[in-house]
């Protein structure tokens, strides 16, 4: 069972960040705002070759918070999103273990 | 207030996405399964540069699949992740409006 201190709304999640950091994050505008994604990115890529778990965590944890901050950016909601994309099942196949293809994106 | 329809745990998300495709992530690995989030921001680069909210909504979706992917490839609960970085609020100032310097990450 899902421990309930460590489950999360993703509708919430983007709220809070907006909380945080929506004023500088809009004047900061959507460019500046993906460069950070990119920096967290490539901090990503880095721990996932030679990190701990703990750097694993703050990188994801960094990486899911600048694609939020985008989507705070340009209006998006990233619940929507992932609802409208995988709410039925894989987009490809529509299963739920996906039969797609392997070459093929799913 | 939030609609329930679009209302979604990172936790189950995460659950999603190792249910539909966890053992061919497993078997194509951390770096290749990198190799696709890296697709994928390409991707919401060029929606966030010329295309639609409706381009923008899939490509946000495909990388924070691909995302949810490579934690699940390593072992990395996302919600975790997020609560231990932002469960408190600004992780620099420990405000839920940051008041960190803005040239500086929060």
């Amino acid at each position: 069972m899902t421990d309930p201190r460590h489950s999360i709304r993703l509708d919430d999640f983007q709220q809070l960040i907006g909380t945080m950091y929506g004023s500088r994050d809009v004047a900061r505008g959507v460019d500046g705002t993906f460069m950070w994604l990119m920096e967290e990115v490539g901090e990503l890529a880095e721990a996932l070759r030679k990190g701990t778990q703990q750097d694993r965590l703050e990188e994801f944890a960094d990486v899911l918070a600048w694609l939020t901050t985008i989507a705070n950016v340009v209006g998006i909601d990233l619940s929507e999103a992932i609802i409208r994309k995988y709410g039925s099942g894989c987009p490809g196949c529509g299963q739920l273990d996906c039969q797609c293809d392997q070459a093929e994106k799913p």
